[in-house]
């Protein structure tokens, strides 16, 4: 069997024979590999560094006490950093596993996206994890920037995870069980250090000796860097960093104090790294500088004989699964936008592709572009010629300028008037000069959501382009992007005997691909993934819930280029868990199909996607592992906090930090507890409901408290449902608590029912009215409190709830502010009123609303349903002539009585027929308006004013020169203004 | 060529496939691989551990911005540990150095005794640098105690300096050039790091962050103890330990504060190995227990025919030098004696050895004891038997203890006293059992001056004891002793072909391992070396300085077994360096004898011995490599030094720290500097004396700044000549540098002007006074400061310039107090007093005085030089009877006289002819006797109250009744009394 050591060991020499540096784990406590300044200083610059390296890294909030089977405060990571990337880093990477002794023809290797980012070290790049029959081994990173610089030329990170891979190859369950060296377990060597660094992590570090200890070494970087020593200040920053892991597994930072502590690492790291940057530049760059790749030279073109097929392949890394959807749609239109633009004759274009391809194929391509003319205008006819005809200097220019003589110059007309004109001949352009002109556009102007540079240096796109293949019928078309030339190979599973195959014509390229495994069309893999998932599903007695997986569906269909769907088993003493639970693992952690009864009640099944021929069995067992291993972790997480009483679960919320001057989770849970009770008085309630909101509020936020949550934090609110349910709890009061956290995204559910709705009110008011009141902001670039999502929030509960009106924005937000920590000033009220209007706003501008319709209804927007019932009402009238009249006579009312004027007048100052007309009807539609009209009520009672109104204005000098009249007149106007007013902004329309 | 990256990964690969594991460096900073907690905690306790790990050590103080071609900040060790020992680790190591591809062979490799001890780790064990031509490459090392507790079982500490060995075998000479893997040097990988964390540490270190963070991880080590949690604890003491270092390069470290944070470092440590092994032992041990070695089992003895020589070796890992010389001598002795007392008739016994051997051959040794009796005494006769002439119970008892009956006792005379008695026959033992169990107890008793224990468990010595072999004659004799069991092989050199072989015969023996080179005569060994050395000499045109180099040549005899002294040279280039640079070097680093010419001039060569056969061109071309960088270093720092004139370099001293509350070493200097100009005025000086004092005053101690004495300490005083000289001043002052830092130690050479005495008197003063004054004492088991050291150099100098008589302790004492920097109390003063008095009579004691001399003296010592004067006198006047006569005659008065009594009298109250006869005698030799007496002019004048005072004694009864009367002759008494008594305690003789 390959123990820990000799896997190690392995790696070392397999990295050593391809030109890697072996250092030593760096001295200092680091959370990975990467933060050794062998790879985070080293990825700066134009030098080249081939490195590997073990790194026992830190991460003092995975301590588990050496309990838990997965999860341990030091785990051991192998580094690798390629710089340059080498061109083929993936298939070099998949001979590490060969010689690690895997058979990477059996199993299923894949490469899921997966983006790097440490904030705390401005760094990030592009990549995937490495699943290894659905276990993540590795990851896989161009690294982009470090130190918040982008660096050049692209490093390649390759990170292993040593302990989960022994644990897959050893087929043990816990890492304890690992055989580190022979005859000695991975728990013999490592287990008391486990127990007891959590126990210092967890329990036991000074929480004010480490914030001294962060200050210090903090301070220390800092003079490092003014002394220009990159090298201890990155050391600093590391201790920094660890300290502040510490004091963060301790519970000791709060939401502030973390990202406070992040900006400052986040600043001395970049420091850091322009300051070696620098330092390497003074030195000369002592290991040298990577030349930059050449740029490829197309050949001579071929002379093609057509009409043929034509294809381009761009051959990638995977791409992440939404990015093939969008790149084929993307290509399609570049290739059919850039075709019409040429006069090549042509047939239907087909884009399709995988995860590893997007091809284009279009049918019967002329081999070359028809002849034409071209015809160019000069100067207007009558500038061209003298008095006596002869041509002007400005004729004499533009012949010139087009190289010919001023006599070959012709009278042409534009737009009904005379110039002088020359046409010239267009010759076609063979095929082969337009489609290698037009694919190299196509390739050089690709885009997507995120894109990386790799060792090409000058193409940019979400994954690397490693080869182009274009072919016109059989004859190859020479294009050159970068320093990329197409040549008339494919390539196939990496694992292949051949992994590169010719490819004999453009008309044959679907059929090779098929003859090799590959589906090349995303609608074909779906196809096929569904219908064989469905037998799999059907064999274990279940169903697939084709609809409600679509999105899983969707991710596995581009994750693989020939779908090998299998069924795996797990435990069905599993299933005594939560199901939402079993299947966010499921799907969230490992993209697998839950297969469920007919009833929709989970079967212990899942359908796997694998990619291309494998040993099902083997990738089978190993799939069942991975989950077993997740759902044992959270079967013991579900264990724990079922032994806990909800209302003793949270007592532990005093030991979360909330935020700074916020107090704890336990403060804030109190605070919204009350807010919740005090907005219950606002409104009409059953006294279930009352005594629901009583009950969900004491046990607020208990399941924070949660092992399970601490786990997973998106079960949030789920977890407090599960667990108040099997506590006892009503299911009112379960609803309640999971109902507080909705909605959790945009888009996401909302509260159903009433408790919910007012209990996830009070916490949103909480947050916003807590945080706003000491300082913090959502700015357009950084809202790291998530005041914008709860702002949203707020304001889709109440516009879901319309019987909860009372609650108005002002109402719910002094209703937070009366409970609040600290002093929250009426500015700070106000500015947040604005803030969640904003967020009304942008929601009705979301939903396309009319903008004029948006404006006029938000002065209504302190009660958002109210203004989405007017703005409902609004819509059905915006075509009704009674309702349009009477609107622009309201809006004139407004525009014409100046701001401030009192509606009150004396009718008996009032002597125009017209005026007194419009005094009565005014009278009569107040008395008889509703007290509170809506639109739907106003308009039929107030319609009797548009005539009124008109005849005044038609008749009548409002500004009459006798004040008294004249203010009798504009009291008249300004009363019936006032009685529109509420229903909405009468001008904006 | 081997790469350090290819040595280290077949040191692992070598290690592994030896069954140890290969565990990653620490991640916190650690100046050794020894303080990993996977050897300094997993020695503790009965558990196996066998482990290998690469650790880069961090030495703040090794710091020379990379510049230095041998010293980094942090270098590479490879660390061994292997639990327990498993009996042959030099064997085993050799053949790690194989498999980094040295030739062992053709290399000369040497174990050179070295005890390693970490005092802040309560850490220390025997064993060997391990040479490779003269380059230390391994500390080889058998753990004894760590934590402050014993180990059991030992374990075996390897540690491989992988700079230094990939320097020698890439022949490279600074540490940058090291091929550190394909295509990149260590320069390139480290270079930077070396630079920016050498100024860090010497530079740029926060001193008072450092501070706090020492603080801080002393605290949180201490929290982590009392939370019982060794792992953190330990890692908090490495952190201690770290920043320690840190302050120490930053020369914010004082002697006080040092003994201090040592302290505490110690303590904290001890606790966590006390802890760790604890809670080991409360989990169990769950690596199972090493069971002890099996003891031996000796088998039948055989018969044996003699007389015949006998044979007993004592198979030995490599002695200690001196060792070899004193084990020879104490084998001799015990055997000898054991023999005495056994009947076995035997010749001459011979013992001698070797590094590796300790040998014993007894000639002529009988097969057997001779038959005997023995007769046992029992009651007198008289309690044997009753009245009746029956046996009382006494003699029955003693009969049947002897297993006779009663009837058998005879009647024995024993001193003339009649007893009954038995004589029972006493068989002779057969040669074998004697033998046997003769050599089982010599072996038993083995003890050194520091012994160790080793895989054995039972036997304690200074090396491990790995083979016995005894023979009689052509037959094997079995010892056991312990797990010991001999044989009748013995071991020849560890890179022979068969490096074990059968010994055919006792008296073969020698022959035998002459045969296989091994020179076993200690005396041989140096007779062939003096003579071959010589002869290369001569060969070098020079010669060997045979007395001078006594020392070096008696410890090169007992470092091999087979001597083979080769000549080397150096480039002529460093003998622009002063000698004692160069021989210290040669002497002390490399056990070279150096080559000089008829003038006793240094010449560029040296010899060295190697041991056994060696490919001589190679290991010369190694020896030449160590000395050229050894002599490199001091060029280096040599030339540095030259450039700083003498008194801008003493500026340096401000940024040493001497001690708490005393100042830096500047203070210091000033201080002896004021104290040496006082104690000048209290002598008579000639002006030149005088300036000479105050000039070399004003420079005193200004090579301590020197990077060549903070290199070499050794040579303080030495430098501060050789700069001098060479800065212009004059000789006067150069000498008086030098001299003021003698004597270094007991038994050293002492200053030789009286410039430089009064210098080193200053010094010493200053050093004990200040220290004294702040609360530092020496003690029986410690002196962490040298006071004991000072305290006997003031002695010895003012011992060996009886011209400054006038600097009594008192004065010296007194001039110092009042330069001192803190206030120096009365109680200090005379505790200092006291202290040096003791040292005095220390001094006196060892040299052999009657410590009546010595007691008589004492008083006298304030002034040492007066007290030996007294001293001598009185060895030459105590067989002289007057002398005699008169000392009892003055003791006589001292008994008699009370303390206090004063010397006056009235003689005319005198009325006895002796009284007054004596008043006469003591009036006239008042007269006669000088101003200040020594015993030699004394004891002649004086000599004329020997016979009045014995008269007086006679004739008169001092205490008379009359109260005047008494009070006369008291009074007389105390007179002679007082006038005796600046001389000599005389009650003492």
């Amino acid at each position: 069997m390959l123990t820990m050591q000799d896997a190690l060991l392995a790696l070392q020499r397999y990295w050593t024979d391809r030109g890697c540096m072996i250092v030593q784990p760096f001295n200092t406590e680091v959370g990975a590999g990467t933060m050794n300044p062998a790879t985070i200083l080293r990825v700066l610059g134009p030098e080249p560094w081939h490195v590997a390296y073990v790194e026992p890294s830190v991460r003092p909030d995975d301590s588990r006490y050496g309990e838990n089977p997965n999860r341990l405060q030091t785990h051991t990571q192998f580094q690798v950093i390629l710089k340059p990337d080498p061109g083929n880093p993936v298939e070099v990477y998949l001979g590490s596993l060969e010689a690690l002794g895997i058979d990477i023809r059996a199993h299923d290797v894949r490469f899921v996206e997966d983006n790097w980012a440490a904030p705390a070290l401005g760094a990030w790049g592009l990549g995937w994890e490495v699943w290894l029959d659905g276990l993540e081994i590795t990851q896989f990173t161009y690294f982009q920037q470090a130190g918040g610089r982008s660096v050049e030329p692209v490093s390649v990170e390759i990170t292993y995870g040593i302990e989960r891979i022994l644990m897959a190859l050893q087929n043990v369950g816990h890492f304890k069980d690992i055989a580190y060296a022979d005859g000695i377990t991975y728990g013999e060597v490592f287990g008391q250090s486990e127990y007891e660094m959590s126990r210092y992590y967890l329990d036991d570090a000074d929480v004010s000796i480490n914030q001294e200890l962060f200050e210090a070494y903090a301070t220390e970087a800092r003079r490092m860097l003014d002394a220009r020593l990159p090298v201890p200040a990155h050391d600093y920053v590391l201790k920094c960093s660890h300290t502040f892991n510490v004091l963060d597994a301790r519970g000791a930072i709060s939401t502030t104090e973390r990202a406070r502590a992040f900006g400052r690492m986040r600043a001395l790291a970049r420091e850091v790294s322009a300051l070696w940057a620098e330092r390497r530049e003074e030195l000369g760059y002592p290991l040298g500088v990577v030349a930059p790749p050449e740029p490829a030279v197309r050949p001579e073109l071929p002379t093609v004989t057509g009409p043929r097929t034509v294809l381009f392949e761009i051959g990638l890394e995977e791409l992440p699964p939404h990015e093939v959807t969008q790149q084929i749609a993307a290509v399609r239109t570049a290739v059919t936008e850039k075709l019409a633009a040429t006069r090549l004759a042509h047939g239907a274009v087909t884009v399709d592709g995988t995860p590893r391809r997007i091809a284009v194929l279009v049918a019967d391509v002329a081999d070359r572009e028809p002849d034409a003319e071209k015809t160019m205008r000069g100067p207007k006819l009558a500038a061209a010629y003298d008095a006596d005809g002869k041509p002007t200097k400005a004729a004499q220019g533009f012949a010139r300028g087009r190289g010919v003589p001023v006599e070959a110059l012709e009278r042409i007309e534009v737009g009904g008037v005379e110039h002088v004109g020359v046409t010239v001949p267009e010759p076609g352009r063979p095929a082969a000069e337009v489609l290698s002109d037009l694919f190299a556009a196509v390739v050089t102007e690709l885009r997507a959501d995120k894109n990386m540079r790799w060792r090409d240096g000058k193409l940019s796109f979400t994954r690397p382009i490693r080869w182009l293949t274009a072919l016109y019928g059989e004859t190859a078309v020479p294009v050159a992007v970068s320093s990329l030339l197409s040549g008339r190979t494919t390539r196939i599973r990496r694992t292949a005997e051949t992994p590169v195959v010719d490819v004999p014509s453009a008309e044959s390229y679907v059929d090779l691909l098929a003859s090799h495994g590959i589906t090349l069309g995303e609608a074909d893999r779906r196809a096929a993934i569904v219908a064989r998932a469905g037998e799999l599903a059907t064999a274990a007695g279940g169903v697939l819930d084709v609809d409600g997986e679509a999105a899983v569906i969707a991710e596995v269909t581009n994750l693989v280029e020939e779908p090998n769907p299998l069924v795996g088993s797990f435990d069905p003493k599993y299933l005594e868990l939560p199901p939402q639970i079993l299947t966010t693992v499921m799907r969230k952690h490992q993209r697998y199909l839950p297969v469920r009864d007919a009833d929709g009640t989970l079967l212990p099944h899942f359908v796997a996607v694998a990619n291309g021929p494998i040993d099902t069995d083997a990738v089978r067992a190993g799939n069942e592992a991975v989950l077993r291993a997740r759902y044992e972790d959270a079967a013991f997480f579900w264990r724990a906090d079922l032994k806990i009483a909800p209302v003793d679960m949270k007592a532990g919320l005093a030991k979360l930090t909330f935020a700074d001057k916020l107090g704890s989770m336990a403060d804030r849970a109190e605070r919204i507890a009350a807010t919740a009770t005090d907005l219950a008085r606002l409104v009409d309630l059953a006294d279930a409901e009352r005594s629901t909101v009583d009950r969900a509020g004491a046990l607020a936020k208990f399941d924070l408290a949660s092992s399970m949550v601490i786990e997973l934090s998106s079960l949030a609110g789920t977890m407090a449902r599960e667990y108040a349910k099997r506590a006892g709890e009503t299911d009112a009061v379960a609803t309640a608590l999971y109902e507080m956290e909705l909605p959790r995204g945009g888009g996401g559910d909302v509260p159903t029912t009433v408790p919910g709705a007012l209990l996830a009110l009070a916490d949103r008011l909480d947050l916003l009215t807590g945080l706003s009141a000491v300082g913090e902001k959502a700015t357009g670039s950084s809202d790291p409190f998530g005041l914008r999502r709860a702002a949203v929030g707020v304001v889709t509960i109440l516009r879901a709830f319309p019987q909860l009106a009372p609650i108005t924005l002002t109402a719910g937000l002094r209703a937070a502010a009366a409970h609040a920590a600290v002093d929250v000033t009426d500015e700070v009220l106000a500015d947040l009123h604005e803030f969640l209007v904003r967020r009304y706003e942008q929601q009705l501008t979301d939903a396309g609303h009319d903008h004029h319709h948006i404006d006029a209804v938000l002065p209504l927007a302190d009660a958002p349903a109210h203004a989405d019932a007017t703005l409902a009402e609004l819509g059905k009238l915006a075509h009704d002539d009674d309702f349009v009249d009477l609107a622009q006579a309201l809006a004139r009312v407004r525009r014409i009585v100046p701001a401030g004027t009192p509606a009150a007048y004396d009718p008996t100052a009032l002597v125009e027929p017209a005026e007194q007309a419009l005094h009565r009807a005014t009278a009569a539609v107040a008395v008889d308006l509703p007290e509170h009209p809506t639109l739907a009520t106003f308009v039929p009672v107030a319609g009797a004013l548009t005539t009124p109104i008109n005849t005044f204005f038609d008749d009548v000098l409002v500004m009459a020169e006798d004040p008294n009249l004249r203010a009798s007149r504009l009291g008249l106007l300004a009363t019936i203004r006032d009685l529109a007013a509420p229903l909405l902004d009468w001008s904006a329309l």
